[in-house]
């Protein structure tokens, strides 16, 4: 499959040890711990281009879960351990209307845009301006932004504008302090989710979400450990990331609304 | 939002014993351990249903993990936690072409339908016919059956018909043994994952994807723990699932295509 | 090695599924699921013994976990997993003198018991008449109370007695009402450790010993997959235990003692 | 408790980030990046040094784990989650004999000289004259040597000399060329284990210990989380190790001996 100028690949050394994202450009030239390597005209997914030291380069197709790991990043994002878990709690799919408080860098909205597709929606939240741009930057150069609405917007203070979506996320330091606002935007039995680090946001972020109106409120851990199989032998990597943050899910009723 | 005739629907019991998934016929009565529930005329999600022991029951949307673990069974299935990953990894979004091998119960199936939408297709090839059977029954259950094109067909022996696809999924117990057909149908540079329960499973499939032209070759464990967050005290569930499978995901080069 | 009338042996069947820990009676018959097994004279560890259904029996030495976990049991008991930290982070060694406070079913107990040794010395405190029975039945059992003072005493209420040793177990509900009596007993420098299922007890338990002059305050989670090694497949167990307790340690200071 | 000369102490810093293990030599002055530390005569632990800088340095005892962790290592050593449970299955108590394959920088072997005492044996192999010195060197400087036999020999050509033990632990990198090697030596009934990184390791050792005559064979895999418990909340250290090794256990028979 011929690669379009200015759509993403990944560039991968036969070593391993280079891999990075760019946007295809002609001619241009990469220079790399193995030679320099020149993106050919009528470049295709799946080739192998040569370096200038006769190193073998290979040209990927991105996943989703590179995609998100490749925006430039000024604060934590979201793993895809962890983000293929809350697609599937939330119900995220083509064509659903999806709330995010907290874009930060944006990471996880390249997902989201991603998936509710071209007849979906994104409503996305952030209060602070540095990241709100850095959000629409990233997600501009992946040319995801058709289906995504920015809001420079503190929800905590302001609350939402009128919206009506099929399911909510927050990822922000004091979830809890949103979700009194979520039960106005929230389609009736629909879902809400949250990340966060440390378990007493999660408790604090359960009991409002008991006070307001949700149910069925479950909370979960995902690890992830890579494993090294080699000629050599077989085991999971020895060191490497622990702790991500605690999910949390609940699902909105009519009652109790406060 | 009003819930439409034989749509699917979560009902949930106040103490969280009766979960389960119906599709909603309107007046239909559903016996519990907590007294009989009455689907009104005009149901809604969200709603709350008082049952004839005078408890509560909740009707809530169901979401994509709720669908796949509810499918009818006859094998195991891939639990949200591996699918999500695998979603992420491959992909897989509206619009793409994606091949299963293994279709088994079919719960991956209603995940993959439901996220490459209409636009998209969905190849599954399954081998015995009770599987194949099951499949497509839990699938037209869920009126997910089309985008999807169900093959009763024995992969390792007859090899993949006339398709080209953007991503490739094997669950099947000897997945090494479909790798040398995967070229043929996987466009180039995209991705193939397979998952497997034992760590010699993905040993022999790792040396066939290396023989057949696969790179970026990585092997993942997820592992998943819920967190019970109570007024009695909060720590993780005691017991549970320990293991379920190893995932394994390549992408594919032109070279070395034998 | 001949084993002794009255000590302790496993005895288990070639299928695995007989496993059980038995006191050495010449002669005995044990009837089981393979048919009867005789416990012949002069019994040797290592042997195998042949039941009346022709099936192998295996008689083998029991391990420090093995005895723990065969104690007669009516409360929660610490698993071995743990037991082995908390051995080593208290520093239980041949002749030091440890206090427990929570005796329960006694499993720990025998651990520490084993570990001093004769010349060394175990205070253990339980405030459950029943359990104080108990504990004491299970070890003279083991023929272990030999180096043990059991205490049927409410140390939340009455605190300590005057003893002075190197290192303090707490394991019962509420651990944090007991730190304050620990400056009493414990040698300066020296470590105190507890385990607790919750967070908040282990939250409210570093509390207390901040503020009763402990240090290096850590806590711990230990967790444990049995590797299935089998010529069909090697792959973790898929269920299991998946949390026990969190386990806490601190050293304490002269100073601050209030 | 006054701490003797040339006894070990932990020396650790109110900031948590001077952590270090020094045999005491009264008047000694200690460089921190909080000041100086002097070491006053007639020094006991638990007690509190001011520094140069005003800065608070607590005077601990070190447990078993600090011990191990302390060795000057020049391998990969055994850390003590893994150490514990090791102890307990092997049953290594006071008085009894223990044979250590694979002495390497002796960290393992501190706990075992420690627990089995002034009654008890170790007999440590190694093949390698360099770890051979820096093993006896580290031990030495614990004055652990008392109960300990050093052998620069290697088992997997020359076997073992005239012993007989109550337990056998293997750390070399290929354990399975030891196996045929302990029925000589360990004691029937009782147990043999061992540590390896790779799961093919593991499962040449099984299939050896099979043909050698052992039974209930088992693989356990051990993790620790660290759990950061603050004011600011508590949640699981991010990064860390991730894996050090499977452990294998097996008990012998008479049977098949080969």
């Amino acid at each position: 499959m011929k690669i379009k100028k200015h759509e993403h690949f990944v560039l991968l050394s036969e070593d391993g040890k280079f891999f990075k994202i760019f946007k295809y450009e002609p001619e241009k030239e990469i220079h790399t711990h193995l030679g320099k390597v020149i993106l050919k005209k009528n470049l295709n997914y799946g080739e192998v281009l040569i370096s200038s030291k006769n190193k073998e380069f290979y040209v990927l197709r991105p996943s989703l879960s590179d995609l998100m790991m490749n925006v430039e990043r000024k604060t934590t994002i979201i793993y895809p351990k962890d983000a293929g878990l809350i697609l599937l709690e939330l119900g995220i799919r083509p064509g659903i209307k999806v709330c995010e408080v907290g874009t930060g860098s944006g990471a996880f909205l390249t997902l989201i845009s991603n998936i509710v597709g071209k007849r979906g929606k994104v409503y996305t939240f952030e209060r602070r301006e540095e990241f709100y741009e850095l959000a629409k930057r990233n997600l501009s150069n992946y040319k995801l932004t058709g289906n995504i609405e920015f809001f420079l917007r503190d929800v905590e203070r302001e609350g939402f504008p009128e919206i009506e979506v099929d399911a909510v996320f927050i990822d922000v330091p004091e979830p809890w302090k949103i979700i009194k606002f979520v039960p106005k935007i929230l389609k009736k039995g629909h879902s809400l989710g949250s990340l966060s680090p440390n378990i007493e946001q999660i408790q604090k972020t359960k009991k409002e979400m008991e006070t307001y109106g949700f149910v069925r409120i479950r909370v979960y851990e995902i690890l992830i450990r890579e494993i090294m199989v080699r000629d050599v032998g077989t085991r999971p990597k020895e060191f490497g990331i622990v702790h991500t943050g605690y999910l949390i899910f609940g699902n909105l009723l009519f009652k109790n609304l406060q």
